[in-house]
């Protein structure tokens, strides 16, 4: 065998399909230097025992304890890393009032670096305790604080995509918080993503820079062409939000006769590495636009239920090939935790299954078909959002990034030890909290712990 | 002053009104031997100074620490005991598949005091580490399990009204789990409602029987008459499901040629403490009849998600004067945490008011006026759930029971500590977790502390 940095014995849940999670049982887990799954080895495997008992007793042998398991990582697709300051505020008042009353008024405070370095050291730790890996983050306008967000990751072992926001458009955002004009929202783009590029080459997991039109009414013609070009030129990842709301989806089509999908399309907003936020109100023809050029929905379905006026068809779409994965849209939802918006998205499909309203005869109050399961949540937090984000993460298998949840069940209501592994798979995405994730690894790399 | 039992200082939060919220900031709480909150005294009373001067350093005197704050302790008015050994499981599967797959095997697995007693050690303890103070039970068919589990919760200091399930009907009950036959079934009510009687009589917090058919569908019309008259007899609370799914409600229908409602009713099963599970399929008229009897209703918002096939118009229930409070319904909901309940029923009564289907236009696609906000909400895990059980709890007010929360902020996204304490406490009910909740009192007793 080959020199191994870490090898890991335990349990594994991993997605094999949307539909499908496969359990490792009792599996060693190679990990090399660079944080990669070299190999895996099951019992079945006839140099298994001899492997085990090698490698047992040394320093960089992890095996599990009774009631732990692994889980991979989650991939978080939407998070406004500054609005934690906000987490849970004021959900009950219209979106308007809450971005102008709440929202823009707290973002405009990371001008100041300190402020900044207190909110986003807990954010990113936060999400860290609550087993996300990988979080694809907005920022906020300003550059400098913007690469603090992206250094505090780097540090902290989390793999950050970072945008610095741009909102340029004058008629659309308030005068106390916006970019300057639109030439300095360039310019400071470009120069943001030079510095989270050249910080990303000296970390292990990486931080990537992310090009980030807030979303269409709050930029120009310019603004958007003109991320469209930096995004080619530095072939980075791409973020906005999409056809969110009635309103927002409205606006758009007055002020180009088209979806948002083709209008950031126009712009060259749209591309393998572009992952859009919500979609609720996308048409097929979006959608296809979404398949062809590689373009993932981040499905953030806590906001939702706040801010996007009805339930994303996730079940339609991801039939039609759309790449999906989730989002916890730090604040517009509340929670840092993925566990709660796997369980939400299952909910509110099943709303838009059966349908709401009482008053209306079963056969038309919902959308058949619409139901996400479990299995499926799981995969969307996991799989799903390492293939929007084009990164080998999401999945525990060969090639594959060491991304690691240890889960400790030992207070979750796990009986019988011949328990259907499946089933004890369900009781623990539904009841998991921060306090059974024990461990968190990156890249190879153990980056939380408790108790 | 009187001599007091315990005297508490700190800023606590309870209900003024179902939409207003009263914070009492830095108050004195005065709680006498039988556990009740004697006086309440804020920091404008002359008195205060000196009252804080005379009991500092008692070992009676408990001031909360800085970024700890009183919340009620919460009322959940709807738990199956036994189905906490499968909570998370086969969420996915349809409600008859769920049924007889899963929750009567295990609940026919609780003739084992055994197995009782290690599941209903474990349901109590979790839901009181949840804030859980008071909870409406239904056990299993078996009588003996049940008396347990009112025993334990006796032991454990939590307030627990429990119910011995009936399910007499050799049509709608599997042979392997059911009552023997009407008779036993009611000669067993009788034998459990007296046992549970006397031993309630020796705690100091109480424990109550609850006459309990499943729902209708499960019981004999014999059965039904014959707990309406136990009920009436020894004066308990009554519990059932009433008009929950499309099936259910039409099955009624069918039978009895009435709503689940008037066919209670006449079955002698409405009364002031009487509380029925879910009832998203009731009509106007059964709501009157429900404010008529006193009859209130258990909101199960995440368990509705998998079964109801509908969101219940609760905005419209409480402004017709129903009273409600809110059930974990585990494992039909697969969260023992009310704070879960309350998100959900916020987040539901949204997808309610603004609709659900992306494909319907905007003003047809909802109910609108169907919001229940957060502060709504946690009236009803608090206040509504006390008054449908006509006890004096769910507020922190004089000449109610001392049940509380400690709950501390410590780890949440709190910046300012000149934050707005409304701000501070929607922050608090979105983001708490067990691990805040870091002590919980029961009629003046300390039941759990963690960390
Ligand atoms: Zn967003
Ligand atoms: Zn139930």
């Amino acid at each position: 065998m080959k020199d191994y940095t870490q090898i890991f014995l335990g349990t594994a849940f991993t997605s094999k399909s949307p539909t499908e999670v496969q359990i490792l049982k009792n599996n060693l887990f190679f990990v090399n230097a660079d944080g990669m799954i070299d190999k895996i080895i099951a019992p079945e495997h006839l140099e298994y025992q001899n492997l085990v008992n090698s490698y047992k007793g040394k320093e960089n042998f992890h095996q599990l304890e009774d009631h732990q398991y692994f889980l991979p990582g989650f991939v978080d697709l939407h998070v406004h890393a500054p609005q934690w300051a906000q987490a849970g505020t004021a959900l009950d008042i219209p979106l308007n009032d809450w971005l102008n009353t709440y929202t823009f008024p707290i973002e405009s405070k990371f001008s100041d670096l300190d402020f900044a370095k207190k909110v986003y050291n807990d954010v990113v730790s936060t999400l860290l305790a609550n087993g996300t890996t990988t979080v694809l983050y907005f920022a906020t306008v300003h550059k400098e604080a913007s690469i603090l967000l992206a250094q505090i990751c780097a540090e902290k072992g989390q793999r950050g995509l970072v945008g610095k926001v741009v909102m340029d458009n004058p008629e659309e955002n308030p005068d106390f918080y916006r970019d300057t004009d639109t030439n300095t929202a360039l310019s400071d783009t470009e120069e943001f993503i030079l510095a989270v590029k050249e910080l990303g080459e000296t970390y292990k997991q990486g931080v990537y820079p992310v090009v980030t039109p807030r979303f269409i009414p709050s930029c120009t013609d310019e603004a958007l062409q003109g991320l469209g070009n930096l995004a080619a030129k530095y072939n980075t990842h791409i973020q906005s939000h999409c056809s969110e709301s009635d309103w927002e989806h409205k606006y758009v089509q007055d002020r180009f006769q088209k979806n948002d999908a083709f209008a950031l399309n126009d712009f060259g907003l749209l591309s393998d590495k572009s992952v859009m936020a919500h979609c609720n109100f996308i048409s097929d023809e979006d959608a296809d636009l979404f398949v062809e050029t590689g373009t993932a929905i981040a499905h953030c379905p806590i906001s939702n239920a706040y801010f996007a006026n009805s339930v994303i068809p996730i079940a339609h779409f991801h039939s039609k090939g759309v790449e999906i994965g989730l989002g916890t849209d730090i604040s517009g939802g509340f929670s840092p935790s993925l566990y709660d918006n796997i369980k939400q998205s299952v909910i509110s499909s099943r709303m838009l299954e059966d349908g709401v309203n009482t008053k209306l005869p079963a056969d038309e109050r919902g959308v058949p078909g619409s139901r996400v399961t479990v299995n499926e949540a799981f995969y969307l937090a996991t799989v799903g959002g390492g293939d929007s984000l084009s990164l080998p993460i999401g999945r525990l298998a060969e090639n594959y990034i060491w991304d690691v949840q240890v889960i400790d069940t030992t207070n979750l209501p796990l009986y019988d030890s011949n328990d259907d592994l499946q089933d004890a798979f369900q009781k623990m995405i539904y009841l998991i909290r921060p306090e059974n994730i024990r461990e968190v690894w990156v890249q190879g790399e153990k980056v939380h712990s408790r108790g």
